[in-house]
Protein backbone atom coordinates (compact mmCIF):
# COMPACT_ATOMS: atom_id res chain seq x y z
CA UNK A 1 0.00 0.00 0.00
CA UNK A 2 1.05 3.48 -0.93
CA UNK A 3 0.13 6.84 0.27
CA UNK A 4 1.24 10.38 -1.37
CA UNK A 5 0.77 13.39 0.98
CA UNK A 6 0.79 16.87 -0.37
CA UNK A 7 2.29 19.46 1.67
CA UNK A 8 1.62 23.81 0.73
CA UNK A 9 1.60 26.54 2.37
CA UNK A 10 -1.97 27.58 3.42
CA UNK A 11 -2.81 29.94 0.32
CA UNK A 12 -2.76 33.10 2.87
CA UNK A 13 0.74 32.51 3.63
CA UNK A 14 3.58 33.71 1.19
CA UNK A 15 5.38 31.08 -0.46
CA UNK A 16 9.38 32.52 -0.79
CA UNK A 17 10.65 29.78 -3.63
CA UNK A 18 7.43 29.69 -5.39
CA UNK A 19 7.82 33.40 -5.84
CA UNK A 20 11.35 33.39 -6.79
CA UNK A 21 10.98 30.39 -9.57
CA UNK A 22 7.87 32.67 -10.82
CA UNK A 23 10.09 35.31 -11.55
CA UNK A 24 12.96 33.26 -12.69
CA UNK A 25 10.91 31.49 -15.07
CA UNK A 26 9.14 34.80 -16.55
CA UNK A 27 12.80 36.56 -17.17
CA UNK A 28 13.78 33.03 -18.72
CA UNK A 29 10.53 33.68 -21.28
CA UNK A 30 8.09 31.77 -19.65
CA UNK A 31 5.95 34.35 -19.76
CA UNK A 32 2.54 32.69 -19.75
CA UNK A 33 3.32 31.13 -16.63
CA UNK A 34 1.19 33.51 -13.85
CA UNK A 35 1.66 31.82 -10.59
CA UNK A 36 4.17 29.77 -8.71
CA UNK A 37 3.43 27.36 -5.72
CA UNK A 38 5.97 25.28 -4.05
CA UNK A 39 5.32 22.22 -1.68
CA UNK A 40 6.54 19.18 -0.53
CA UNK A 41 5.19 15.71 -1.53
CA UNK A 42 5.58 12.17 0.90
CA UNK A 43 5.66 8.83 -0.88
CA UNK A 44 5.10 6.28 2.12
CA UNK A 45 5.03 2.29 1.33
CA UNK A 46 3.25 1.09 3.95
CA UNK A 47 1.94 -2.28 5.56
CA UNK A 48 -1.48 -1.83 6.62
CA UNK A 49 -4.46 -3.96 6.56
CA UNK A 50 -7.06 -1.64 5.91
CA UNK A 51 -7.37 1.54 3.82
CA UNK A 52 -8.91 2.75 6.99
CA UNK A 53 -6.05 2.25 9.11
CA UNK A 54 -4.00 3.79 6.61
CA UNK A 55 -5.80 7.15 5.98
CA UNK A 56 -5.94 7.25 10.10
CA UNK A 57 -2.43 6.73 10.48
CA UNK A 58 -1.20 8.93 7.49
CA UNK A 59 -3.07 12.38 9.08
CA UNK A 60 -1.77 11.45 12.24
CA UNK A 61 1.74 11.66 10.65
CA UNK A 62 0.97 14.60 8.93
CA UNK A 63 -0.22 16.63 12.51
CA UNK A 64 2.67 15.56 14.58
CA UNK A 65 5.67 15.52 12.46
CA UNK A 66 4.90 15.76 8.19
CA UNK A 67 3.64 19.07 8.33
CA UNK A 68 3.70 22.54 10.08
CA UNK A 69 0.04 22.65 11.04
CA UNK A 70 0.22 26.93 11.07
CA UNK A 71 1.32 27.47 7.94
CA UNK A 72 1.00 24.51 5.76
CA UNK A 73 -1.95 22.41 4.45
CA UNK A 74 -2.05 18.88 3.79
CA UNK A 75 -3.30 16.11 1.72
CA UNK A 76 -3.02 12.74 0.84
CA UNK A 77 -4.78 9.74 -1.16
CA UNK A 78 -3.85 6.04 -0.93
CA UNK A 79 -2.91 5.06 -4.11
CA UNK A 80 -2.63 1.62 -4.12
CA UNK A 81 -4.15 -1.75 -1.65
CA UNK B 1 -4.81 25.96 -16.93
CA UNK B 2 -3.49 24.08 -14.22
CA UNK B 3 -0.36 22.04 -14.34
CA UNK B 4 1.19 19.74 -11.50
CA UNK B 5 4.90 18.59 -11.41
CA UNK B 6 6.39 16.22 -9.32
CA UNK B 7 10.22 15.68 -8.57
CA UNK B 8 11.70 13.41 -7.17
CA UNK B 9 15.19 12.17 -6.35
CA UNK B 10 15.04 9.04 -8.93
CA UNK B 11 15.50 5.57 -7.69
CA UNK B 12 19.47 5.10 -7.72
CA UNK B 13 19.86 8.14 -5.32
CA UNK B 14 19.58 8.26 -1.66
CA UNK B 15 16.73 10.43 -0.29
CA UNK B 16 18.42 11.70 3.24
CA UNK B 17 15.30 13.95 3.73
CA UNK B 18 13.26 10.56 3.41
CA UNK B 19 15.86 8.33 4.73
CA UNK B 20 15.56 10.72 8.40
CA UNK B 21 11.44 11.17 8.01
CA UNK B 22 10.97 7.46 7.87
CA UNK B 23 13.37 6.73 11.07
CA UNK B 24 11.35 9.57 12.75
CA UNK B 25 8.43 7.54 11.84
CA UNK B 26 9.24 4.55 13.08
CA UNK B 27 10.37 5.97 16.69
CA UNK B 28 7.31 7.50 17.11
CA UNK B 29 4.91 3.86 16.38
CA UNK B 30 4.38 4.31 12.93
CA UNK B 31 6.02 0.71 12.50
CA UNK B 32 3.63 -0.20 9.31
CA UNK B 33 5.75 2.76 7.11
CA UNK B 34 8.37 0.74 5.31
CA UNK B 35 9.55 3.65 3.11
CA UNK B 36 9.82 7.11 2.69
CA UNK B 37 10.75 8.99 -0.17
CA UNK B 38 10.35 12.95 -0.16
CA UNK B 39 10.33 15.30 -3.30
CA UNK B 40 8.53 18.39 -4.47
CA UNK B 41 5.86 19.49 -5.76
CA UNK B 42 5.06 22.40 -8.12
CA UNK B 43 2.14 24.17 -9.03
CA UNK B 44 2.53 26.47 -11.94
CA UNK B 45 -0.81 28.31 -13.03
CA UNK B 46 -0.70 29.17 -16.96
CA UNK B 47 -2.33 30.99 -19.78
CA UNK B 48 -1.89 28.52 -22.80
CA UNK B 49 -3.92 28.03 -25.75
CA UNK B 50 -3.81 24.20 -25.72
CA UNK B 51 -2.27 21.69 -23.73
CA UNK B 52 0.37 20.95 -26.60
CA UNK B 53 1.85 24.11 -25.90
CA UNK B 54 1.74 24.01 -22.13
CA UNK B 55 3.21 20.32 -21.96
CA UNK B 56 5.83 21.36 -23.88
CA UNK B 57 6.61 24.37 -21.71
CA UNK B 58 6.43 22.54 -19.06
CA UNK B 59 9.13 19.93 -20.01
CA UNK B 60 11.47 22.50 -21.34
CA UNK B 61 10.75 24.64 -17.39
CA UNK B 62 11.75 21.27 -15.72
CA UNK B 63 15.07 20.39 -17.77
CA UNK B 64 16.62 24.28 -17.33
CA UNK B 65 15.17 24.96 -14.54
CA UNK B 66 12.72 23.10 -12.04
CA UNK B 67 14.75 19.84 -11.62
CA UNK B 68 18.11 18.60 -11.76
CA UNK B 69 18.26 15.95 -14.41
CA UNK B 70 21.67 14.66 -12.50
CA UNK B 71 20.23 13.09 -10.11
CA UNK B 72 16.13 14.15 -10.32
CA UNK B 73 13.45 12.49 -12.43
CA UNK B 74 9.96 14.64 -12.55
CA UNK B 75 6.51 13.60 -13.91
CA UNK B 76 3.81 16.43 -14.80
CA UNK B 77 0.31 16.56 -15.28
CA UNK B 78 -1.85 19.25 -16.87
CA UNK B 79 -4.86 19.26 -14.33
CA UNK B 80 -7.05 21.99 -15.86
CA UNK B 81 -8.06 23.59 -19.56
Amino acid sequence: MKARVHIFYKDSVFDPQGNTVGESLSKMGFSKVKKVRIGRVIDLEMEYPSKEEAKRDVVKMCEKLLANPVIESFKYEILEC
